[in-house]
């Protein structure tokens, strides 16, 4: 039995096991893929994470995963399938078979963002082909840049790459937005901002580095390429919470619901970082999200 | 004019510089002292920033300012002691009788802690004597050690450090409690606090570490030595908001009231790190802070 496990080893699973270490829980993570990380694993450069700026996705994701090592964190390899309730325990039932019986469960499986699976995408990633313009943008000062979607993130993403970039194309499949209106107007009125509806990207080009994408007009079938430096993909992500199965509360875009002390609406369930509902997704609010949620098991193994 | 003016250089602040520079905002940090850290200078170790374990305080403040000054943030010195609101910007009035107007303001100021001001208190700082018990806990493994006070955090000090530590003392000058009675009735039930009410500290002593804490009781005037490695001081936090002067809204004990997003009940003035009203204070929820806190801001600017 333990106190704490902790699904996901991305940067708010990471915390959280330094946290419960610290505070001498008798824990263990659970992750996925046999290396820790998460998403920052695969990003270029990190730069926005205090103290430690100039650092790449990977050796970012190394020095966290030494941190828990130093304490001694055990890891274990593997996919939970279901969470299952007993009288005053969770059960963590794996893909394998096998299940790990614990008090408190924190759910850090993250977020994938979405991708728009077309030729180029995945070879460009993190050479010009990027998912968070407030983790990237300052990367394409001065450049062109093609942003993609028509939700919130997407037209903030354009907005916030204006200020940086010398022109901003948005692409979109629609003339119609699920983002906020004072967006879209404010969005219409930047001068270097041009927004191209109606339409979809077909390819991304480029040889080591992004060159130039090719959009199709999906109402009068045109082609065209825009010579561009960046792209942003923002159609939007998918938290990993499959296997949670109606046990917490969820929003209707499948995050799990809790302010920042990681509580949810079930007794001994957690959740961390990316997969929670937040406004601002990024290593450092993981890494606090971390943190707050074993300082909120301690508060109810307290009780 | 600036965009957004940081008052204060912890960990909030200098997260929030980086993040407004890499927005290209206008931004400019106030410090109070010539250097950059905040609390964390005078932290002997800082153990649980994720992935820069082992850092010394001032190690880790040093690399906190360097991030800031790679991307040229400008710093100056010296002391806010009024907010003006004009129609649509704030004034900082200054101590010396400069003033810089700005769109917003981000107040990240900081909390100290309180002080027993009793002899050997501030020589054996970092020596022993700590003001945080989620921080500084680990480094007294199956040690005796004092806590001091009688809210919810010294009562929450005491059971945490119980599970970590051989002894626990609990000094508290009175009988009862502010702390919620859940926590003071598991801390009665715990067999490794001994609880000493009505006492108070006169004396830390010890050469280089902390050895001894000389006690009093308050009703019978009788002396007492506790021979222990640490002083957990547990006596309260003071928020670093005289200047704010009715300005924004601020719970009962202080702090300025916000959830992790940082927007207060005044528009164009947001808060970030110990000063808000949080559960956790740490390294890593005031870094996270500062860049919830861009966020808002740049979501409002668009508006």
């Amino acid at each position: 039995m333990y106190d704490v496990i902790i699904i996901g080893s991305g940067p708010a699973g990471l915390s959280a096991s330094v946290y419960a270490k610290r505070a001498k829980m008798d824990v263990m993570v659970i992750e996925k893929e046999p290396f820790s990380g998460g998403q920052i694993v695969n990003t270029e450069c990190v730069d926005n994470y205090l103290g430690l700026n100039g650092t790449s996705g990977y050796e970012l994701a190394t020095k966290f995963r030494e941190h828990a090592d130093s304490l001694e964190v055990p890891f274990v390899t593997g996919e939970v399938i279901r969470l299952s309730k007993q009288e005053s325990s969770w059960i963590c039932n794996m893909k394998n078979g096998d299940a790990f019986e614990t008090k408190n469960v924190v759910i850090a499986t993250g977020a994938r963002y979405r991708h728009l699976n077309v030729s180029g995408e995945e070879e460009l990633k993190g050479a010009g082909v990027s998912y968070c313009a407030t983790c990237d943008g300052a990367f394409f000062r001065n450049k062109d840049v093609v942003v993609v979607g028509g939700g919130d993130v997407a037209i903030g993403d354009a907005l916030y790459l204006a200020n940086l970039c010398n022109k901003v194309y948005l692409v979109h499949r629609r003339d119609t937005f699920r983002a906020a209106n004072v967006l879209v107007e404010r969005m219409k009125e930047t001068g270097n901002i041009e927004f191209l509806p109606f339409h979809e990207v077909r390819e991304i080009q480029g040889s080591g580095m992004v060159q130039s994408v090719h959009i199709v007009n999906n109402q009068t079938q045109e082609e065209n390429d825009l010579i561009v430096s960046g792209v942003f993909v923002a159609v939007g992500m998918e938290p990993e919470t499959s296997f949670v199965n109606g046990m917490v509360k969820l929003d209707d875009a499948g995050y799990i619901v809790a302010d920042e002390t990681g509580v949810t609406s079930e007794n001994g369930i957690y959740v961390a970082g990316d997969v929670r509902t937040k406004v601002l997704r990024q290593v450092s609010t993981a890494v606090s999200d971390g943190a707050n949620v074993i300082a909120s098991i301690e508060r109810n193994m307290s009780n």
